[in-house]
């Protein structure tokens, strides 16, 4: 099917220390810039939330790495990540000459949520993702332009909601396998996937369902990076074609750690 | 020329008090998504801003009405007009069936700024508009989009800038009309322009500039009027069809202050 294949499409998820670090993340901004083709970027910001709720003296409240949202905290998340982060973001990226414009899940609906229902714990304002707008994307990407994307999502009744961007970032990609060869990247500050946690030497090439098994249960996978692979392998499993987990600054590099099935 | 009539386009600023006060903001909210045909809203946010600093001991320097903005400045207003502010009003129109989107200048690259030279004062990163990408806009507008503007530019060599949002909405105004029929509405917490501040019931129905060099020089018409009626009769001058500065609650009916030549 000669002129009907799949144009590629890169998902880059940069999170982390990288964006606290100024020069780190402008040496990241210059790689994902030159990056051809189409592409997507979408950022945490959880340190710089953190930052600002110490300065407010309000409580940063975390579950098992997940961020407690009640109304005073998704004020400041909506600050941080879909003010001053995604706008810091895209002016450096305008400056790269790369046409970005930073969105959020309740811009053009592009992705929605419903609130975590309460089991043992309540959340407060967490959302999980309920749907991707799948042809907005496509009609930004057609235009030229390169999202950049916070991670909040919106529930469609006028609430703004706190949303893992590990999550995000996967969603995205599934969503938009369903018309273009889609690579998944998650950069942090870490060269790849440990086997010695302590170790950056030893980054595994590739990692299989079976190996992640064991190195689970030996430990030497633990706490962020569990969500973070298996968020890839529900991409893998849901057509997305390549996940990678890599350096920020190893974005241009055949790197880092590639999940496979 | 039948079919090839200009296009209708509103572009309403909403500012000061209506966006503090959650009752209003969500009446005006529901007038604006009933609206009918292309439109863009441009919003303030400086009290809101104001509070921020307040609550972080930023000390909010004013010269003229206008925001000095240093570093730490620039970050609260990012967030509080880039984020809380755009984020949650997008999230409150894609409610009521309105397809908005917020945006910065640096989005997209929607309107450019040059930092205001130094003449007798030093504003910090305030922008002058110098440019207007219309292209983007039509081509938001033709995919059923409400654009939401904050008051933000940028320099294109990464520097987002503090920008009024009056002249924010004029810039707009006057770059759409050359392909739209554009109405530029002011919205705010008087019913329009008085002769009388202390009365309501004084609305000038129609200001021309001899009535307004008359108005301002008895005192009558003073400061954050004055901006806004220069930025009017400006957009007048410059193509727009119509300029109303007008209640936020009126902005379904044909009332408020007509700005004419």
């Amino acid at each position: 099917m000669k002129g009907n294949e799949p144009q590629h499409l890169t998902i880059v998820k940069v999170g982390g220390a990288v964006l606290e670090d100024e020069a780190e993340l402008s040496a990241f901004l210059d790689l994902f810039a030159a990056m051809p083709g189409f592409k997507i970027l979408v950022h945490g910001g959880g340190r710089a939330a953190t930052k600002l709720s110490e300065k407010l003296k309000v409580e940063s409240k975390m579950q098992e790495g997940r961020r407690i949202t009640d109304n005073e905290t998704l004020d400041i998340v909506t600050m941080v990540y879909g003010g001053l982060i995604s706008k810091k973001t895209v002016a450096a990226l305008q400056a790269r000459n790369c046409n970005a414009c930073g969105f959020t899940g309740a811009d053009m609906n592009l992705v929605k949520a419903c609130r975590r229902p309460v089991i043992d714990i309540d959340y407060g304002f967490v959302g999980d993702v309920t749907g991707v707008n799948h042809e907005a994307f496509t009609m930004l990407l057609n235009n030229g332009i390169t999202p950049v994307i916070a991670p909040l999502t919106h529930d469609g009744n006028g609430q703004l909601l706190n949303t893992n961007a590990d999550t995000m970032a996967s969603a995205i990609a599934i969503a938009m396998a369903a018309t273009y060869e889609v690579s998944l990247v998650f950069c942090f500050e870490k060269p790849g996937v440990l086997s010695d946690p302590a170790m950056d030497e030893s980054v595994i090439q590739q990692l299989t369902p079976e190996l992640y098994l064991t190195l689970r249960e030996k430990g030497l996978i633990h706490s962020g990076m569990i969500p973070k692979i298996d968020n890839s392998f529900a991409a893998l499993r849901q057509g997305v074609k390549q996940v990678i987990i890599t350096g920020a600054l190893a974005l241009h590099l055949p790197a880092g750690t590639r999940i496979t099935l």
